[in-house]
Parts: C-alpha cells; structure tokens; sequence
C-alpha cells in the first residue's frame, strides 16, 4: 500500500515554511520510508506577495485559510500561523469538518486544549501537537501513549530555549542580562519582543501541557504561575554557583497528595541534576516516577527545523490513521482532580538582601523569618562602608509563608532592599 | 467509550510477574487516564507449582502457550518469555491469527524482526517492541514514528545497563573488572552468566534493532561487528581518564555514502559528549541528523519495573487500534540499502604497547603503522627497569588499516605484547 494523502497548511513563516521545504524536497526519502506520499494541496499565508525561501506550484498558496480548510483534497490540516486568533477558530472548523488537525501552538492548546481536543474526540480524528512543547524532542507522544499508563510524580523541564541561552551565558560568560538578550536576539533565539519568553509565560504554556498530559487531569494555562528571568543579576548567577548550583528557568508539574501543582520560576538546581548540564538554546524534559525512576529527554527547543520535524511525524501518524481508516480516540482523556495552587506548595528559597551594617539587623530579620514559621538553614554576611549584603537560604516551608516573611523583612527599616529570591531545589521537587 | 481488552502474556518471570501487577494494581488508574479496561485473561508460565509473587484468578495461569494465543477472549499476546525459540513461533502464530503482539525480546527482534514485521503487516495488526531497547526509555516509538520523516545520520547508544555500571565502578571507584563484575551480580544488574551483556551481544542485538528502525533498512544482527569489555583495565580507563576522555561500550549506527554501518565496541568519548556522563546502570541513547540536530534519551535501561512500563505503553496502544477496529500498516517498511563492513570505517585507535626499553623501538612500530597507511596522532613513553609502556594514538584510518598495522606491530620482536586496543570518537561519528 502506497497512498497520497493531501495536506493543508495553515501559515507559512519560519516553522510552515520549513515544512513545506521538507515535504517538497524530502518527498522521495519519506516516502520510501512509511510508504506515504505526503502531497501540498493548499497553504494560507497572510500576504501572497511576499517573496518566500519556498516553491510550491501555482495554485497552492491562497490568503484566505477556510479556502485550505474546505479544499476536499485537503484531508489534513496543519496550523503553523501561532496566536489564539484566528487560529482556534479555524483548527475548531477543520476538527468539526472531520479533518485531523497538527498543530505547534502551545499558547492555543494552553488556552483552549481540553475543548479542541474534545471536539476532535467526538469526530474522531486525530489532533496532534508533539511540536507544542519542546521543539523537536519526542515529548507529547512518549507522555500521553508510551507513559499513558505509568504513575508520573514530576515533570520538570527546560521548555524555552531563548531564556536558557540568556542564562547560560550569563554564568558562563560574565555577560549581564542586557547584553545576553541582545545577542540572543542577533542571533535569531530571542523576538524583537521578548517579553513572553523572559517573563515566562511561554514556558508556562508548556508546563500546562506537559502537566495536563502527565496527570491526565486538564491544567490550563491561568492555573500556573509563572516569574521570569528578568530580574536576576550576574551577582546571584555566581552566588548559585559557589553553593553548588545552577540557575534554570524551570517549569514544574508536580502531583502531590493535595493536589497537582504546576509553575515556572527560576530556580537553582544543584550542579548535579540532570537539567543542570542542560545549555544554550537546547530544551530537556525530566520525568520522575516510583516505577519509570527518571527519564531525561533533551535536544533542539526551538527553531523552525526541528519544529518542523515535530510537525512532520505528527502528520505522518494522521496520514497514517488516515489511510487505516480507523475512528480516533485520543491517547488520554482527562478526568477530574485537584489543582493545587503554588503558595501551597513547599518551596526553599535563596535570598540576598542589602542591609545596614550595624549591630542587630540579623537578628531583626531572623525574628521575622521565625514570626513567619520560615526558618534560616544558612546566612552569609559580607559587608563595607556601613552597608552590607546578606545571602539566606532558608529551609523549606509553605511558598505562601517565605512570600510573607520576605515581605515583612523587606518593610524592616534596617533592610535597604530585597534584591533577589529564588527558589532552590532541595531535591524532593517540592514534596 | 470505555472498553475491556483481553491480555494473554507468555512467560511471567522479572518482566512478566512486574506487568501482572501493573495491570491487576493500577487498572483503575489506568482506566481513568486511557479509558481502556485491560484484563489478563490468561498467562503461560513454565511451572504452574512455582510460586508467584502476584495472585491472579484461577484458570488465567496454564503451562501451554498456544491455549494463551487460541483462547478466543485474548485480544492480544505480550510475549516476555526471551529467547528465540519458541518466542518466535508463538509470536508468528499469534500474528497469523491476527492478534497483536508486544514484546520486549531484543534478540529474536534481532533475528527475526524483518520477518515477524512483514507478517503482522499483511495480518493488519500491531507487532510492538518498545521495551527491546533501552528498557523503560520510549525510543522505539520516537524512532519509528515521530521521526520517521527524518534525515537521521548517526544513533549512538548506552544500551547495556550491565557493562555500563561495571565501567563505571572501574571507572569512579577504582574496582578491576572482576570485582564490579561481581557486584553487579550481587545486585541483580548481571546475570549469572554475564557472557551476552560484557561481550557486547546484547547491546549488538539492540544496536541492529536501532539501525534498522533510523534507516528503514533492515540490519540484522550477524552484520553488527562487537567487542566487548572483558579486557579493558582499570590502567586504560585511568589513561582514557587522564587524555580527557570517559570508555564506555557504545553501539553506534551510522549512515555513511557508502553504506549503514551498525557496531558495538568499547569506545573513548570526550569527556563533553552527552553520553560520557551516563553513569551506572543507565540507559542514553543520542540521535544526530541534520535538521533535528542533537537529541538524548536517558533513563532506567533494565529492571523488571522500567520494562514493564515499556510493554505497558504498547498494550495500551495495540488495544486502543483494535478498539479502533484499524487495519493497521507499520510506522516504518524496510527498504533496500547498503550495509557497510565495519572494517570499511574510518576509525581512531587507542593502544597501550609494552615494548622492550631500548632505542630503535619506536621507529619500528611506527614504520608499520606508515607501512599501513596509519599516522600516528601522539605519543607517550613511561618505562622502567629494560621493559617500557608506549600509549598511541593513532589518526583516523580505515579500521582494516588499523588492524593491520596493529597486528604487524605484535609481530615486531621489539614488542612484547600489545595490551589494549580501543577505538577513540574523534567527534565526527565515524565519518
């Protein structure tokens, strides 16, 4: 059986166009392959008078996306155009027509997964996202088919390759957090706005989808919290590695006995884990669980072509299920189960603090540490010309208690500020 | 919908009696997150009076396979007995009654795998292996179907948990060969005849499995060179240390111009390669192609509980296509290609030589290594008392040039022995 199978492309920038580069020159290889002959019959793209790095032949490139979505020789329909809008809208249209649909969108799936994917179920086909979350590293499959029926503790990961670029160079290069973003940007990691990346709440989509998918209950984006990078300093960079550490952006997918907790911070990690060799733009998931033990994933995070190769095995496995005929139903369905908000959480965290030196200070901010229920495993004090800088690590407590006893300390008249807190990774992940 | 699914499982040993308990423990769990309502119908063990460490109802255990693979309420077969024979006729016979079957037997895979795939292809049933390599890591699937449009030209792997805790012991804790092999066995990492795992067939049978899968070519295992690590000393791995390298056992496949090339052998790795910190028992395997870059997997190589979870994975899979009522086509067909002998390879040597200490020595073995077309990269001299070590380096050659050159260089009157030989990745992969 070799069978054409006709596909729509919604989108055409960086990823889409990678796409259909791969499916036009490596039509032959794959499919000597799988025996699919993967056939571009139409692509949306915003404006037809752009020049593109592509070919396809007349025809094939249209401005209006419902004319891909209603071609009849379009039998699946690939989403590479980003955005909630009109992206949902249409993926929802191409689901209700019976179309599999193959997206890399993790901002929609974040924000509107559990309906697209029911929507899907009731069609019975196929919508794939193994592109959404970690660029071209298998992570979606393996999750929600290979893992489908494995007891998941934690998911931590790597999830934003632009935030790790920025990070590892500033702790290995001595670069300030500036000057690692502007270069990220040269070189293409990082958007002329950044924002979304360093804020963290691209990761945070991320960590709504790994962590809906490892627990098989639905987590959506609102429910996780997300701190960013922005406001670390090459100073707390080298204090995380004289004790020991590293410091990732880190999102986290947590089942505890409350409830399932999920969040993106930074967060220092001892030199030894497994995410703390992870560097550059590259992108690791770690999965940890009484019978798997722990699994380590990592590779190419972002960038068009190992986005497109995500892409590429997603519409393989539909073509596939295409021409099998089958009725889909999806890996995991979601039941209900708690969501754990992360002040509840047991967390550590790391502290520098610019005081007055004088007689008394510690003991001021010691006292509201223990008012709090917080308590000091070790300080470090280094000061001159009257001011000095405190470092804390404190041990674990309630993530709500260390936000109330940093406030406190942060209103003593003898603190002149609370430069920096991060979370440290006692390594129980926040058990 | 939600939907029961009649097991039968050949062979309740490690792997066995550990999915036995996962489906009978964790059916609720399972149900929830899959839908799927899998039930063992029956097991074939060896010995009925043997005592178990799970219960399951009376009439599911009998001592005859076939009433496993004829009882008409088993949807489908897992096969976790080992072995080629009879594995492999059970395994046929379940097919050719259009039953789908799981297993995690990476030698009759090996053997037998072109075979047992062609005849679940034209059955139109699942014939899975997730669990033959790399334990409890989800490769096989990533390999065949997330990255089955993929240009791949290299897949290296740590997938002998057993030689790999041993070269790491030797390594990190001073212990010779037969001490961490006796530890191993002492904690059930190695068996009691630990001839497959040290010279290198078990990771050769994984490695055919690998190649075959990243190429769509079939490898069997009688064209995988191995060599195993019986001989490698605890000065060598010191040396190996000492130049900036780690050894592991390594089975590489590789794509070149002139053909596949699939082998395990004992292989220096700079220390900065992904897989030179793989330690212990640890499974790692590490893909590299063009767009996709560089990715790794990591996690529990063996164990009864990491494999189970393997086979589980693909239950669950199989049973959601019958539930789908499919016929179903494999992720990959084999086509036709070269395979390379490994002599053919450009390889990098490492040699410890013990030569008489006099003047003259060096330049005779050098001038059979020119003699052969070797060039020599760097070496070192420590001798003492009339008797000297040489440790070579040699440039990249062709493997048969190198043995060549080696086996003239034993034959020099000035050579007492050479005592090690080990190929040295000079970063290329063999290129």
């Amino acid at each position: 059986m070799e069978s054409a199978v006709g596909i729509g492309i919604l989108g055409a920038g960086v990823v889409g166009g990678s796409l259909v580069r791969r499916l036009t020159e490596d039509n032959d290889a794959i499919r000597a392959k799988t025996g699919l002959d993967l056939r571009i019959v139409r692509a949306a793209v915003r404006d037809l008078s752009k020049e593109r790095d592509f070919s396809v032949p007349d025809g094939v490139l249209t401005d209006d996306p419902m004319a891909v979505i209603e071609d009849e020789n379009v039998k699946l329909v690939v989403e590479v155009m980003g955005g909630l809008d009109p992206a949902g809208d249409l993926i929802l249209a191409a689901l209700e027509a019976s179309k599999p649909v193959i997206t890399a969108n993790k901002e929609l799936i974040a924000a509107r997964g559990a309906e697209l994917i029911a929507v899907a179920d009731r069609n019975g086909v196929p919508f794939l996202f193994e592109a959404a979350v970690g660029g071209g590293i298998p992570i979606i499959r393996p999750l929600s088919e290979t893992l489908a029926g494995e007891q998941i503790d934690t998911v931590m990961g790597i999830v934003n390759g632009t935030t790790n670029f920025i990070l590892t160079r500033m702790a290995e290069d001595n670069q300030d957090f500036e000057q690692a973003l502007k270069e990220a940007q040269q070189l293409g990691y990082a958007e002329a706005d950044p924002t979304a990346d360093v804020s963290g709440a691209d990761a945070a989509a991320k960590a709504a989808i790994l962590s809906s998918l490892a627990f098989g209950v639905w987590v959506g984006f609102e429910s996780v919290f997300h701190e960013g990078i922005e406001n670390l300093t090459l100073v707390d960079l080298k204090n995380a590695a004289d004790l020991g550490y590293v410091v990732k952006l880190v999102a986290v997918a947590e089942k505890t006995p409350r409830g399932i907790c999920t969040r993106v911070h930074p967060l220092m990690l001892p030199k030894e884990h497994p995410l703390a060799g992870i560097r550059g733009s590259t992108n690791a998931i770690f999965i940890k669980g009484p019978t798997i033990d722990e699994l380590l994933f990592a590779g190419p995070g972002a960038g068009g072509a190992p986005t497109a190769t995500a892409v590429l095995g997603d519409v393989i496995d539909a073509a596939r299920e295409i021409l099998a005929g089958a009725e889909v139903s999806p890996a995991i369905r979601f039941g209900s189960g708690e969501i754990l908000d992360f002040a509840e959480i047991d967390t550590e965290w790391y502290l520098r603090i610019e005081v007055d030196d004088r007689p008394g200070v510690l003991a001021a901010i010691a006292h509201e540490f223990g008012a709090n229920d917080v308590s000091i495993k070790s300080v470090w004090q280094d000061g001159e010309h009257g001011e000095a800088t405190l470092l804390l690590i404190t041990h674990r407590a309630a993530e709500w208690k260390q936000r109330a006893a940093v406030a406190a300390v942060g209103g003593l008249t003898s603190v002149r500020r609370v430069s920096t807190v991060m979370r440290v990774d006692s390594g129980t992940a926040g058990r």
